[in-house]
């Protein structure tokens, strides 16, 4: 059943944005896009919901469509069996040791032919968003859909220091074949990778979605109420999927060493869950074993219906955000929190420290007790969080919105220039 | 992978209830609930989130567990080809002439036989709810999970009126095992159906959930706008999944005809979609076909971020909510607006007219026609319309709180006595 959906979007007006950002921003984005108007974009990836990507492209579309832009989002079609190998070729490229073999790539590039059989549309550009649908550039070649020309642009959203050679050999031919790569991070971009034109843009945020809108204080409080959470003690929180990569087992421990610091201490796990996805579970599981019991840890997630204003109320509740990522590609949440004004503890990994200013906006961190160390700091100390808020809010204001991305992509679209990777190192 | 996940649970209190149900509510919960105590209950079904039965399990296994019982959710596993023809199966048994054939039957058992032996635990009351679980029962026999004497229910939560004969006749000699068969209404037992024990018992819904929750009106007026909806203009809204049994196209065609009589009437279609669900979206284009660039017509999902709390800010900001199904097995939706006060205008099918009272808390219509001119009637007069919400509180109140499944559960699990089918007819 391969078959690329259009997905369905909000409409977004650029000037609903002028009094948030930067000055100058929407001007500058207009002047970008000019010369692009009426082009045709692309953006395909694995899913429209669920995970940062699908949220980036939510706004991120339509406000290359308000730019003038004829901008689509199309989502590729797998099956679990695909879904299953592209997770473990995820992992593996983030660094873990994953068996991979040559089933693995048949799974894999039997499921691309289909989608890339199915791909219509005609487009000037086409962007491809993380491993996932990478290798459909290959199998378009010859097809239609490759015959009018099109740019194609390859997003990478993770990092791959440390990717397993072995999986990362089998999709750098793929990436290899296109025009752009666009990554976070230069520190993300293999050695071994050929290609013309490498660029840099982190992700962003959508400063007026529902997950960051401002939100009365008595509605927080609420929500917090409705999953058993006292706002009236103090809240550490970390927003992630239960995975290995974000550490959360490590997240309660340091909970643990912070409380007997900060009595009455409450920390909220929250992500999202997908019931096709046996690992998250599992390390939920293991959260639950770490929890063991203890009422001050909210173990949350879509499961209990925790949604984007969920999600924005526990930031704004909480007297420290942690990100405790042991690998992250960029961290939306981070931006998040900070756009909130909340003081931040990350982990020292990938895009976390793009985004926190070590003791200006929070604390870089590299183990529990660093962590919890630092929470404790923050969370003792009201006037260095206010300061910390503040310069994050600022921080994110000024480099990590959505209207930062849009202008982003307009100038890469055209810019002439050839970044070699070698040159930022 | 066959693999029956425990559901991660939210903590509940009865007495947190009390407030809000009816006096003596929770005593009599108490009450049938102690002969009851430590009785292992499990309950399994399609899906851990995304649909009305996850929701009601959210809620009723928690309370279940207030109550005193050692009450477990699972929830099976299936592959894409498993759900397509459940899915198949579940539209067929709702009445639509759907292929069905050997190889469907093939894919069904296989799956249901790998779950039936990853069942674990040991239970007194095992609740398969709805088609996709319910030959589990048939492939455990001998098997190690029924030799405890477990007592099995099958919860029934579709109309089974017009179900096709071919499909039912699949499914009756599995649904025939089980001890107990529980439908929300007498009217959905299909004629050839042999049991001795057939109970009714409608869902319900929890006034504390989020989804339920008391929103000031400033957040319900600024989530409307953060979906360009104008909380200043009036609104007619329907909640549901985008599928034919939920009739969004005749919902658009009423809406056009009530705003010749209602100037600035805007209408919200908002429901959860799934990227796995082909079908979905296909109804989701039939919609956008429909509404023809309108925009005054608001299409949204949890695609565009809309979650529980969204949902809750719709319906309160409607001055008339509809829910125009050709089938309906409940339709928590219209419980859930007429607990807000929402006057409701509903098909008059199946579940929904356990819920509306015609003419005292909405109306039941047949026709587009008599939508457009039932909505009129509510919006044009504000004392119908207050009359009609006060009336649908009360009655939700009475009849579909999740307190009373829970006591509906708690009696029928002791109750000794034979419910035959033909006994309501």
């Amino acid at each position: 059943m391969p078959l690329l959906e259009r997905v369905p979007l909000l409409e977004k007006n650029l000037s609903d944005y002028a009094e948030v950002v930067e000055p100058g921003t929407i001007e500058r984005i207009r002047e970008l896009a000019a010369p692009l108007a009426g082009a045709r974009v692309l953006h395909v990836n694995a899913t429209a919901y669920g995970g940062g990507v699908a949220e980036l492209l939510a706004t991120h579309v339509p406000l290359l469509r308000a730019a003038g832009l004829e901008a689509d989002w199309q989502v590729m079609r797998g099956t679990d069996e695909f879904f299953h190998v592209t997770k473990s070729a995820h992992n593996a490229l983030q660094g873990a040791d994953i068996e991979w073999d040559l089933r693995d790539e048949r799974v894999y590039l039997e499921r691309t032919v289909d989608n890339a059989t199915a791909l219509e549309g005609e487009y000037d550009f086409v962007v491809l968003h993380d491993p996932q649908p990478v290798a459909i550039r290959e199998f378009v070649r010859g097809h239609r859909f490759d015959n009018n020309g099109a740019k194609w642009i390859w997003r990478c959203h993770i990092d791959l220091t440390d990717a397993n050679p072995r999986v990362w050999e089998f999709f750098r031919p793929y990436v290899e074949q296109y025009d752009v790569s666009v990554w976070t991070m230069p520190s993300f971009v293999p050695e071994s990778l050929e290609m013309d034109r490498v660029v840099q843009a982190p992700p962003c945020i959508d400063p007026l979605s529902v997950k960051n809108l401002d939100l009365a204080q008595p509605f927080v409080d609420e929500m917090c109420r409705s999953y058993g959470v006292d706002p009236g003690r103090p809240i550490m929180c970390q927003v992630s999927r239960f995975d290995p990569w974000k550490d959360p087992v490590g997240v309660i421990e340091a909970f643990r060493i912070a409380r007997e610091e900060v009595p009455g201490l409450q920390l909220i796990l929250a992500g999202s869950m997908a019931t096709d996805d046996p690992e998250g579970f599992h390390y939920w599981e293991l959260c639950e074993e770490a929890r063991a019991g203890d009422r001050d840890v909210f173990l949350l997630s879509n499961l209990q219906q925790v949604g984007a204003v969920q999600i924005n109320a526990f930031q704004r509740a909480a007297g420290v955000v942690v990100q405790k990522s042991l690998r992250e590609g960029f961290g939306l949440t981070v931006s998040e929190a900070l756009w909130k004004g909340r003081p931040v503890v990350g982990g020292r990994r990938g895009g976390i420290t793009l985004q926190i200013e070590d003791g200006v906006s929070g604390y870089l961190v590299d183990s529990v007790d660093e962590c919890a160390a630092r929470c404790v700091e923050i969370l003792s100390d009201a006037e260095t969080a206010r300061r910390f808020g503040t310069a994050g809010h600022e921080h994110v204001r000024r480099e990590f919105l959505s209207t930062r991305g849009a202008r982003g992509l307009a100038a890469s679209l055209q810019r002439p220039e050839r970044h070699r990777v070698r040159s930022w190192r």
